[in-house]
């Protein structure tokens, strides 16, 4: 059986401006490479509700999983989560037990829950709330869509906390052999062995160290005995 | 008059899996914004032929200019010249020009010019090349359309020489002012702000440092005078 799928969508101006690297969808990829959950798409837009919307839609019509960051605090540039109730065609409110995670939380720390940090407690109508260990702000879910922070301690717990609800797939195992020459030599051997074992997926990837052209070749697969006989094959061929 | 807008597909099993941090998307982001271009749209597409087309189509018509990194190597997996082709209805093939550049390079350095080096030069009709001073083997321009390797120096070569070419807008100022305060007691004045200086784009990033919640706001522009007037607003606001 083909794995689960997922998707990505990182809302933030600050990402496409440069101004800041992206560590969430690296975070995300090997978490879901672990569960078994194949990431097939990733999107970036910026703080814009109609690229929200449309990219949203997309992404969760095509795959079984799309997860969310960035786009959910306090402030005015914050319209995540009216444009996931706008994708959904649903309400988006503040809602009773998000105002009681915040308020219990402000007043713990002597803060005001003012009218800004209250627009974290707005959520689309029939969403579960998803924990924040880290700030309190909760993330989340509507159908097959995972709307979390884009600081990176607060989407790591997020990841952290929804993974396991998911149905993952058998893990992909891999190998990785490191071939000490350039890709232009190990092409034809890697092309037919790519053909023989077409139920793995075999990516080469060039390297070029202290002036010496390289290739890693990862064997990817659910099997491990095809996978270990892809890589023995491979061996023989490249010695 | 509003900057010209770029998006990015990056092609690549190799981000998606987790295995590799990509690179090249954060380079081009902080090269684009210097020259006035605003990149507005990134997609992470799998070494997929039919992905590859979509995503590219989409992205074309929709922005000024797209650029593509990875899958333009000599092996199995590297399949976006064909997928280039496709997209836009044009055959792909070996030219001249590219097999030239090759065969001096590799009678140079005593390789052989192989089938596989040789998938190098297809070139989808009517696509200028794109100067690869790393490793040779070209990129190519077909339409808006930039296609260049998704090794990080060549990477930055290519977009290196195709930047100049390209129209940019008058260049994006920015400031950046810390505030010691949590979002969600500066979003109010901050939202009040975004709302008398419409023309900028006014960001709110949270940190948090040493125990201390903060808020880094970042307010962009094309209109020096408007920028820091909207940047001294800030500072008697939130002083």
């Amino acid at each position: 059986m083909p794995n689960p799928t997922a998707a990505m969508l990182v809302i933030g101006d600050e990402i496409l401006s440069g101004r800041t690297r992206d560590a969430n969808m690296h975070h995300l990829a090997g978490e879901l490479t672990r569960a078994g959950i194949a990431l097939s798409e990733v999107r970036i837009v910026s703080d814009d509700h109609d690229a929200i919307v449309a990219a949203l839609n997309a992404l969760r019509g095509a795959w079984d999983t799309v997860f969310t960051s960035g786009g959910i605090g306090p402030t005015h540039d914050d319209i995540t989560a009216d444009a996931v109730g706008a994708a959904f065609g649903v309400r988006v409110e503040v809602r009773d037990d998000a105002r009681a995670l915040l308020a219990a939380h402000y007043g713990r720390s002597g803060q005001e829950l003012n009218a800004a940090r209250l627009r974290m407690a707005r959520i689309p109508e029939g969403a579960t709330l998803i924990d924040n260990p880290v700030s309190v702000a909760p993330g989340f879910t509507l159908g097959n869509v995972h709307v979390m922070a884009g600081v990176p301690a607060v989407f790591q717990a997020m990841v952290a906390t929804v993974l396991p609800t998911l149905t993952g797939g058998d893990p992909v195992l891999s190998t990785s052999t490191r071939i000490d020459r350039g890709e232009g030599d190990v092409a034809g051997p890697l092309g037919d062995l790519a053909r023989d074992y077409a139920d793995l997926s075999i990516g080469s990837y060039p390297f070029q160290k202290d002036g010496v052209f390289g290739t890693n070749v990862v064997i990817r697969g659910q099997d491990r005995a095809r996978v270990d006989e892809a890589t023995a094959q491979l061996a023989k061929l490249l010695p």
